[in-house]
């Protein structure tokens, strides 16, 4: 299957963190990750217009150390499991390697730089994308 | 900045509704969006094993008809509503223009047919990711 038109992911931002290897990350931002810093590119600063310290929002990453022809994985690498779609999963392997991280800002310092938590990507993780969540809850 | 890598994104699947325009389409799943079927590319059927009706989903589709080089909107194309970071908001028209769209599943057909519902997306969409919606809803 074809994307019509241009498809190639532009980075927005980039992660902060005391998290450096994917070893040292929890697998969900509410099993103990620490908060982070996202430092947004200069040339999207005008989208986080909007936003304040308190908001919940949907950062998506991509894992960029993410094994891409991955189609089955045991859930949480547990090889008690079953061999699982990664559809069925959140494994950060997978045909896109986006990562959903669901986090409260804390601060915004000098309009460009987010404090979050909990966050459990890795340092150095681009972010492709911010959303608020929305009250409905109904489309994250 | 730069994603290190492989950044391109791969159509995993494809939308089959009955909205075939943007102007056709609610704003949110929740306002009166149709089902749809998403069909799966065969290299990536696999990936789906562990899904089951009734399951609750997120869809990740590109929404190939958007403007990437947008950075501020009136939310809901309401001109009373100030211009506002499309970060705060769930426009379409944004740098990277990924749409997240909670459904169910309502049946799985041939292996590589999904029935959902709602969804909002417009016939063609590319799909470029699927995700379980946690229990604990925490990175969602």
């Amino acid at each position: 299957m074809q994307i019509p038109g241009g498809h190639e992911l532009i980075a927005v931002g980039l992660i902060h963190s005391s998290l450096k290897q994917r070893a040292d990350a929890p697998r969900q931002g509410n099993e103990g990750a620490p908060g982070a810093r996202v430092e947004i590119d200069p040339a999207y600063v005008q989208c986080l217009d909007g936003l304040a310290p308190g908001d919940e929002i949907v950062l998506l990453t991509w894992f960029h150390e993410a094994q891409r022809d991955v189609l089955k994985v045991h859930p949480r690498n547990d090889p008690r499991n079953p061999l699982t779609g990664v559809f069925a999963t959140r494994s950060p392997d997978r045909p896109n390697p986006i990562g959903l991280h669901r986090v409260t800002v804390l601060a915004i310092v000098d309009q460009r730089w987010l404090d979050v938590e909990p966050l459990e990507a890795i340092d150095g993780t681009p972010i492709i994308d911010i959303k608020p969540v929305l009250a409905t809850s109904n489309d994250s």
